[in-house]
């Protein structure tokens, strides 16, 4: 199935990365060749999107393809780190043409927005699932990892939360108006690959918040060996969100839901200031949610029936 | 299913990659962090092997770990690169913890010999599907490609041709002894990672022999602009190939059968001697099997039937 995969890349011929884009070498060959500046580390993921798993198989192509990718980046803004490159592996159950031509454009406008080059990929027969590893570059020492929260610090979150959990509702209630508020962060969420790098020097730790505030925060913690105290006033909750849920579903979402991909940070009280100006200038809120504790735990909000919430994600980040 | 992933990656622990491995922070984060050495390019590309398609869907499940690791590593081997880090999307039906133990040993076996860290990948639900990524470096400027094949090069080959091909049938009637040569060929091939790397400097072009030496030689011809003829007597049949297939299908499984796994390449008929003591040094042959010619296309070979051989393979390298 080369022919499918050289289909997708041609949609991306237009915008071949160049020298200046660190590819000496890209697609067609056994492997692509990179060339890593100086100075930095590389920061990989890969996060494999699955049909009606991670996402409705039957959203629009250009969505899904803008989406894997969105999912996979997420991870490099949760480590501060500048995208530079991605591969993708794609699994079909079809090969209409119009199909991969309208993923590919999805996939494509947002390696044209994020500054990501694809670099390699390829195509097999099976349900419909997304493959995609992320390779971006951080200065050495400067990556924000999931240890590092100390007690005392200010737990913050970009934007708004439970906009993902929302619209997924809506998509399952029907709605199929992409420009909603709601279904379009579930559907087409933007990775905070500015605010990741903009908060590197401030935050002790960061993640994304892809399984849910609390189960994200949950891995802050663990792996920094600390508890937390969440204030549930504080929660930013996405714009309309109360109105479709109500109010306990609406709370439940943002604690729970998922597919948010906003970051969650730990920093020092006195660097919120600055931490804070630095993502106005993006046009990005940052919200205080809480503080870190020495003891382990989680208190300050109501956690019952907060695993009941139904969300497509099955996978892991 | 993020305990899945964790299972696998604990049969890495006792070799979890310290900073000698160029691995800062492995898995367990948002993303993992790599140190790319100085003077480097890195050389990536992805392989997603699918159960009956790229391999039988009830071979060991070490046997599936190993092969799905060792065919993204032969893409590296073409390149003259250093393998280093590789990450790794799982897709399963199930979730026996027996397999997936046995299935991480044989994808550690392979790490541990081939010098490659496994630094970060996820698990998801679905037909069973193995798509690995790999990272290698390569010193700027040494890298082989696909073009750059010249009138007048020899053709060469390492070690023995057709095995894949005939392994696979022996499966298919019923051979399980995984010691027999040739289905050890077919389900552990072993990526001529050594051998690329002491091609660099001599060789003009190469390609490991993955869809077919016919196929692959293709890939090189097109990409240098050349034609080439084949001497049909030279090729290294594997031992026992005429035995199993009898002498027609064994030179069909020779130039078609794919999943061979060793490297084609070309290079100045003055330089065969340098290559094949390098490679002797390895105890690998290297043979010479034609000459690249300014006409484009291929003789020397009888191509009827062809393209009639039966195998697994669906996808692309």
């Amino acid at each position: 199935m080369a022919s499918e995969f050289d289909l997708i890349a041609r949609h991306f011929t237009p915008a071949a990365p160049g020298p200046e884009a660190g590819v000496p070498l890209g697609v067609g060959d056994d492997c692509a060749l990179l060339a890593p500046r100086p100075g930095m580390q590389l920061a990989v993921s890969v996060d494999t999107s699955v049909a009606d798993v991670h996402f409705p198989g039957d959203a629009p192509a250009a969505v899904i393809g803008y989406r894997a990718l969105a999912v996979s980046l997420s991870d490099l803004a949760a480590m501060g780190a500048e995208p530079r490159w991605c591969l993708m592996a794609l699994a079909l159950e079809s090969d209409e043409e119009a199909w991969l031509a309208d993923f590919a454009s999805g996939f494509h406008s947002l390696c044209q927005t994020s500054g990501t080059a694809l670099v390699g990929g390829d195509v097999t027969r099976g349900e419909l699932a997304i493959g995609v590893t992320v390779m971006g570059e951080v200065p050495v020492g400067e990556a924000l990892s999931r240890g590092g929260a100390r007690a005392d610090d200010v737990l913050a979150v970009t934007g708004v939360l439970g906009g993902g959990a929302g619209g997924l509702a809506l998509w399952q209630r029907g709605e199929r108006d992409l420009d909603h508020p709601l279904l379009a962060r579930y559907l087409k969420p933007v990775p905070r690959l500015a605010a990741g790098q903009a908060l590197r020097g401030l935050a002790h730790a960061a993640i994304d918040v892809s399984d849910g505030l609390l189960a994200d925060l949950e891995h802050i913690l663990a792996a920094s060996g600390v508890g937390a105290r969440l204030e549930r006033e504080a929660l930013p909750l996405a714009t309309g969100l109360r109105e479709v849920l109500g109010e306990a579903a609406a709370y439940r979402a943002a604690l729970c839901g998922g597919d948010d991909y906003e970051l969650l940070v730990s920093l020092p009280g006195h660097l919120l200031g600055e931490a804070r100006r630095r993502l106005a200038g993006q046009g990005l809120m940052l919200t205080a949610i809480g503080t870190v504790r020495a003891e382990t735990g989680v208190t300050g909000v109501d956690l019952d029936g907060a695993h009941g919430w139904q969300h497509f994600r099955g996978g892991e980040s």
